[in-house]
């Protein structure tokens, strides 16, 4: 950030009255431009025993598999939001959803939050930014081609949830939070 | 938005290749200057039987109580920014955090988040943003001096949560949407 987006001047790094961090301070009209986390709404989205991914059309991580999932926008809920990411890269149809789980990613600024959810047809229309959108049984995830740790972390979860009680009844919300390694890409 | 944080010259709104919503985009440099939804993040912290509330020194809601809270930061997750502001608000030490609820409040893009918590001591220190912080047990809690409707709606789960199981142990994560109303102030 270099100038202020309400009147063009410079902006400045300094500490407002009453706060106690560092902040974009506009040189001339004194706006306080915060930055703050994005989120990321999806899903885990099933039909029968066929759990939905897309392989990535997109950098980072092209062709790499990934659950639906995108940055939440304004005016819409987070369940909106997953709703319209799993419509808009899968072309699925669901409903049903239910919070399932949240990862912390601090590094980048986002906070990934998943929701489980089922198909209602078994149609597949994948989007733009989908190569190809695919149901998977348990046993044949590609694990090695995922492409986010968030992605991996909730699809373990899962099915370690779906092993121990096939209704999820007894499914807690699960939380995370993920540092950054140099030996993994960056989650997005 | 009016002008571009990156090279100073005036934006548009348009929908940029690829997207299906109206951004605000530089006339110049061509960049895309997203918008998006904050979170906020808070506890209900607990001492034996009392649940710690703060009285607002700040606008909107001044004078009236709320939970401590307040807008997630970059570079922290959002355990350490419920545990910050709970600390910056209230002068509370807490530990134990556990996701308790999620309340989206698309009409403000916001999504509230809130942790249940213990206090570690029973030592309270206000800061600049309270007039005072104080305990209440279930049967005192000021409920007409509620600043905000999710903190209304998180308190009355953990109640309805505490009634049934005292432990916590079958307590589930809570999740509802609020829409705008005009009889309420709006949520912040």
């Amino acid at each position: 950030m270099k100038f202020c987006s309400s009147c063009a001047s410079p902006v400045q790094q300094s500490i407002p009255a009453g706060d106690n961090r560092m902040r974009w301070v506009c040189t001339n009209c004194k706006t306080i431009h915060y930055q703050n986390p994005n989120m990321v709404v999806g899903t885990i989205s099933t039909w029968g025993d066929g759990i939905l991914l897309c392989r990535r059309a997109i950098e980072p991580r092209y062709g790499f598999w990934t659950l639906p999932a995108g940055f939440l926008e304004n005016d819409e809920t987070t369940e909106q939001g997953a709703e319209r990411e799993t419509r808009e890269e899968a072309g699925a149809t669901i409903g049903g959803l239910k919070p399932f789980a949240m990862i912390d990613v601090p590094h980048v600024n986002q906070v990934h939050l998943f929701y489980r959810a089922t198909m209602l047809t078994a149609l597949l229309d994948p989007g733009e930014e989908s190569l190809e959108a695919k149901l998977f049984r348990a046993e044949d995830i590609p694990w090695e081609q995922i492409a986010f740790r968030t992605v991996f972390k909730a699809l373990k979860w899962y099915l370690q949830d779906q092993q121990q009680d096939p209704t999820f009844e007894r499914s807690t919300f699960h939380y995370d939070a993920i540092a950054l390694s140099s030996r993994q890409p960056r989650a997005s």
